[in-house]
């Protein structure tokens, strides 16, 4: 019995601050915990005594005839340190706290952290266990498959009721509140083992330690549980107002993406989207491809179901003619058999073929799940003598999706109706709305992604925090950066005052680039001219430049004149809870408006770094680009994985950005860079 | 009374093919006919007689005691056109054919050109008219404020059922099936003047006459019925085979959208979001601006609506310290109070907060829609004794909404209580799932919009069909164009064989740009050198590119070397239904990755031109970016508009583009430009 266990199948509960109001948190409570009396005892408490729910209530905790495994406290704010003192003092293994707007919460955290009581809580909406029958939270759950695990109890009630209408119903609830003691990773860890949990719904708004989150995360993977995430943090405010384009240009929400990656596990956008997609993972086999076959009564519906699935990234393909044969001899003339395939009719005149249509597409195996369209789910609703064949065919759908291990998920214009509770139970997911029906195929599909590997991360050691203007800039980055191994053109510094411009020029190869060092956005603020020919032409520059932006250090450079160049970003920065995370993208000064980029935790491999190139809309032009050669992609995964070596490697540095990475078929080559030292209380 | 009121408001109606058999459409022909009883005389044929729905059924029309108003026919294909005949010997005024898979459609419809009779259908899943209380279709309708015209029945039937779920219901439905004699268009007309009709639904698979449609939206417009406009197109196979960028670039949905915007039409994606955009334009006063407040009963809540908000495109902005201070005084000290708002158990405490803090914000019009999300809407149902205070407060939300002119939508996590029921009787919009609620105040939102200038469009004049291989390709199409006011650099023509070296950079200035004539993709098929700076380098590139594609006709062309260019594509095509169309985007080679562009029906005035322009997402390139001088959007505009005059009045040009438009601070610059023919047997 792990110390979580009490929190699942505790022998005995308390309820604290029960009573007969039902709008108080405490009635509910009491009638959740009354409706378990069948498998444990169960004491209510109210200091003013009496009956509550036909029960005595006893004055305090100390008036019990045991002490309770696990005590729920409903008690105004000001009393909840001492009520927790209490139970600590009887050696309560377990503690519940709702309450909300607690002030010494770090006072009761450290009583809790000194004794072997665990505490959910406080300021949160309970908990619920469908196999162990534990209620203890506001409203009724739904017993089921999905486990919620939620930072906000009402977001977590809101999942369990969209989960009770798709059927799917709850296996755990925990709303985690503050997390003073039970943490969010620690319960996730703990569904493991769970075996009610089939897929599992994580809602949180910080993440605190990646690395115990995503242990976690891994074990539910280990057990074959996918983890469906809804968080928060996309719109403006949540962005950081960062110095690089790296920073600007990523979210919160894309290094949690990067660490989804790691441990398999798959974000969505919001509670709708995280049911439907639940309802497909609980329901079907795995999602193996993005091919879909559309089975629509209607050529309306499968010409709006194909539009959808294109629009969402599935694949809408004809099937080959030996399936078109088969389905023409099963259906009427008129009917389209190319996928979609429009029924016209035919499940008016022979119900069966809603069964035998998607039969024929699973075992010719043409497409990694078949999505049926229309009016199927109605006919026992309409005409209540075809109720019977409507179920017998609602169960065959379902024995051909799990014979053939092919998902078979149904759109109706039916709700409720006992066909739609028969589909269900037949492990068939239906929807009634065709996007959620095939955005939930697109979110399970995501689980049969290979996830990216999760290489542990290394304490970063302290080294020397870099240089501070003026001694920072380009010269500065250019060097820790060539010193990781990546590439940059030749280069002859000026120190203030002291240009020679023949002696630059001969060590260079003309044309030349003159570069104001210190400057981190250079062309915007006219530190850069381009195209040097000769001595007199870098003189006339460097005396323009220096009137205009001052006497300081300049950098005189080779100019890149490779033909057939890409110019990408790569970049890298530091995330409070997942650590340095690396980026690449669609660079030059077109970056932040391109927003093209792909982001991994660090280290990055170099066949993560190929991952993510690959995964770039701006992809193709990297590969051979309307008939120009490709670029030598090795050469930039080179300097994504140097940038994420740099980034885990130096703690004192927040962010790296070198933009542009000018690639081209010979190679690789950094033409800017900036490299941001972190605060110096947060460095190491 | 127009021809089109048989179908809304008979003084009779026969059944042909009514029968008992509940799975058979004439049993509910018959059924919703007799329905009606109470508003006219019903008279059910079948052609064996006998009883049908306790009333005596006649043999055929003839033994009719009267010629109904209307006749709708449930009967077998082959046996329809000869009923049809029966009918209009007969003189019945309206038809309405169910019957599917008819094989003389022609026939019937010149037998019905020939008469005063019209038809709907045939290949229809009926219609149905509210006030009329006219049902003549499958299944049975809720009366509302909706209008469906579809060219699918059992889509239409889906919009339909939605409908009815979402508390809108239906004012009139028509599946227009074949479109033999009543069309779409004229439907649509018809609805203006239909005064149960508030929102207006219309699926189309295609548009026939885009002008009739058009003008029938423009009515709706005018008459203050919003339309939502449903169809299909988008995935793969709708996209044309074309030979320019902008053909294959532009998809048919983008002409139907362009449409939309010369008339005030809003196309959405499935049937779920048109009949959630309609339940908000049905119930709500118009959503003037995309700022939306939003009051949530948690912070998690809040912040999954901020972000979908902002995933939608809507604005989550900071309330001003005024508002924020007046909501301080109505709520706890925990809640948050600047937008989104947590009320954090206020509502709990004090139920009637959930219609105050509404209140406050339409007060100070800090929002153009103010979104509620959360748990309200379930007390009365977790509280029997709390349902009287909730219906109250929901009233109360609708009279704020209401006197403020300010839409407030409601997500709630119950479905179908007493509580949303009175909501939406009271004007207010309700929604289980929050994407689905922002995503219909963005729709609604669109109907905000002005939309473009309609021009009527005038019949191409017959012109001169250009020139076709050799003499076509790049030189013709600079004529063409140039003559129409496209600026080109100078060049010079070399027929094959006749290359003057020194001729060519006498009257150009080096460097120039040697191109092959009459090849459409220059770039990728090596037909382009730039840089030539002398003679000799003129005829090295010449002789090599005469040796590699052979000698053919050649342009020698002044090379743009002008600062701070950005490369745009600016084309044209011709829509089967709504005509020529142009277009205008991010151009160069990477046009077709970018895939960036506006389009917009012909004639394009000016400002047309310059809105398709800043509707760009590369827009900020044009317009000063990071620190760049702004280029002359008023030049590129000239060229939209030039471009979009020449397809406008030349029948025999099927597709124009010019790839790229080079514009800069000091004009616009056309580099390569493409003219494609009609086919000879479409010209004109």
């Amino acid at each position: 019995m792990t110390t979580l266990d009490v929190f699942r199948t505790p022998g005995s509960v308390a309820v604290v601050g029960a009573t007969e109001n039902p709008a108080k948190w405490g009635h509910w409570l009491a009638r959740g915990a009354v409706a378990g009396e069948h498998r444990r005892r169960v004491h209510l408490v109210n200091k003013r005594g009496g009956q509550v729910l036909g029960r005595p209530a006893h004055p305090g905790l100390d008036a019990l005839p045991e002490v309770p495994d696990l005590v729920a406290f409903a008690v105004p704010a000001p009393a909840l340190a001492a009520d927790v003192a209490r139970a600590v003092a009887l050696g309560v293994p377990g503690l519940l706290a709702i309450t909300a707007g607690v002030e010494d919460e770090a006072a009761i955290a450290d009583m809790i952290a000194a004794s072997r009581t665990r505490l959910v809580g406080p300021n949160c909406l309970g908990l619920y266990d469908a196999p162990g029958e534990l209620e203890l939270a506001w409203g009724r759950f739904t017993p089921g498959a999905l486990a919620i695990v939620s930072q906000s109890g009402q977001l977590g009630l809101e999942l369990a009721g969209m989960a009770a209408d798709a059927g799917i119903g709850v296996s755990r609830f925990v709303s985690v509140g503050s997390q003073l003691d039970v943490c969010a990773a620690e319960l996730l860890a703990d569904l493991a083992g769970h075996e009610a949990t089939r897929v599992v719904a994580l809602y949180l708004e910080s993440f605190g330690d990646g690395e115990r989150l995503l242990d976690a995360l891994d074990l539910l993977r280990a057990a074959g549980k996918p983890v469906l995430l809804l968080t928060v943090g996309a719109s403006g405010a949540a962005r950081r107002a960062a110095r690089s384009h790296t920073g600007s240009m990523t979210s919160a929400l894309d290094v949690v993406d990067a660490a989804c990656r790691t441990v398999g596990a798959v974000r969505v956008d919001t509670p709708a989207q995280l049911v439907d997609a639940a309802q497909v993972l609980a329901r079907s086999a795995p999602v193996r491809g993005s091919r879909v076959a559309i089975v629509a009564d209607s050529g309306g519906q499968g010409a709006v179901a194909a539009d959808t699935a294109a629009r969402l990234g599935l694949s809408v393909t004809e099937f080959p003619p030996e399936v078109r044969r088969e389905l023409s001899k099963l259906l009427p003339a008129h009917a389209a058999v190319a996928n979609p395939v429009d029924l016209a009719g035919a499940g008016e005149e022979d119900i069966t073929t809603y069964a035998s249509t998607p039969a024929v597409l699973a075992d010719h195996e043409v497409a990694d799940a078949v999505v049926l369209s229309g009016y199927f789910g109605s006919y026992g609703r309409d005409i209540p003598e075809h109720q019977a064949a409507e179920s017998e065919v609602a169960r065959a759908i379902g024995a051909t999706a799990t014979a053939h291990a092919t998902p078979v998920v149904v759109h109706s214009m039916a709700q409720h109706t006992e066909t739609i509770r028969q589909l269900r139970f037949s492990g068939v997911p239906t929807f009634s709305d065709i996007e959620s029906a095939l955005r939930a195929v697109t979110t399970a599909r995501r689980f049969g992604q290979t996830p990216l590997p999760r290489a542990r991360r290394q304490p970063a050691p302290k080294g020397l925090v870099p240089p501070r203007e003026p001694g920072s800039g380009y010269r500065a980055a250019r060097r820790l950066l060539a010193d990781a191994g990546v590439p940059f053109p030749p280069a002859a510094e000026i120190a203030p005052g002291t240009l020679d411009p023949r002696g630059a020029l001969r060590s260079l190869s003309a044309p030349v680039v003159l570069k104001a060092d210190w400057l981190e956005h250079k062309s915007e603020q006219g530190g850069v001219v381009t195209g040097i020919q000769d001595p007199a032409a870098l003189v006339a520059a460097y005396d323009d430049m220096v009137a205009r932006l001052g006497p300081h250090r300049y950098v005189v450079e080779e100019m890149d004149r490779r033909a057939d160049v890409v110019e990408m970003i790569v970049g890298a920065r530091r995330d409070p809870s997942f650590g340095p995370v690396v980026m690449v993208g669609a660079g030059g000064v077109q970056a932040e408006l391109t927003q093209d980029l792909a982001l991994a935790l660090t280290p990055c491999s170099p066949s993560t770094a190929h991952e993510l190139i690959r995964r770039l809309r701006s992809w193709p032009l990297l590969d051979g680009w309307r008939g120009s050669r490709p670029v030598d992609v090795d050469a930039l995964a080179a300097v994504v994985v140097a940038v994420s070596e740099v980034i885990a490697g130096r703690g004192d540095i927040a962010e790296i950005e070198i933009n542009p990475v000018r690639v081209s078929p010979e190679g690789a080559l950094a033409v800017d860079a900036l490299v941001i030292p972190a605060p110096l209380d947060k460095a190491g």
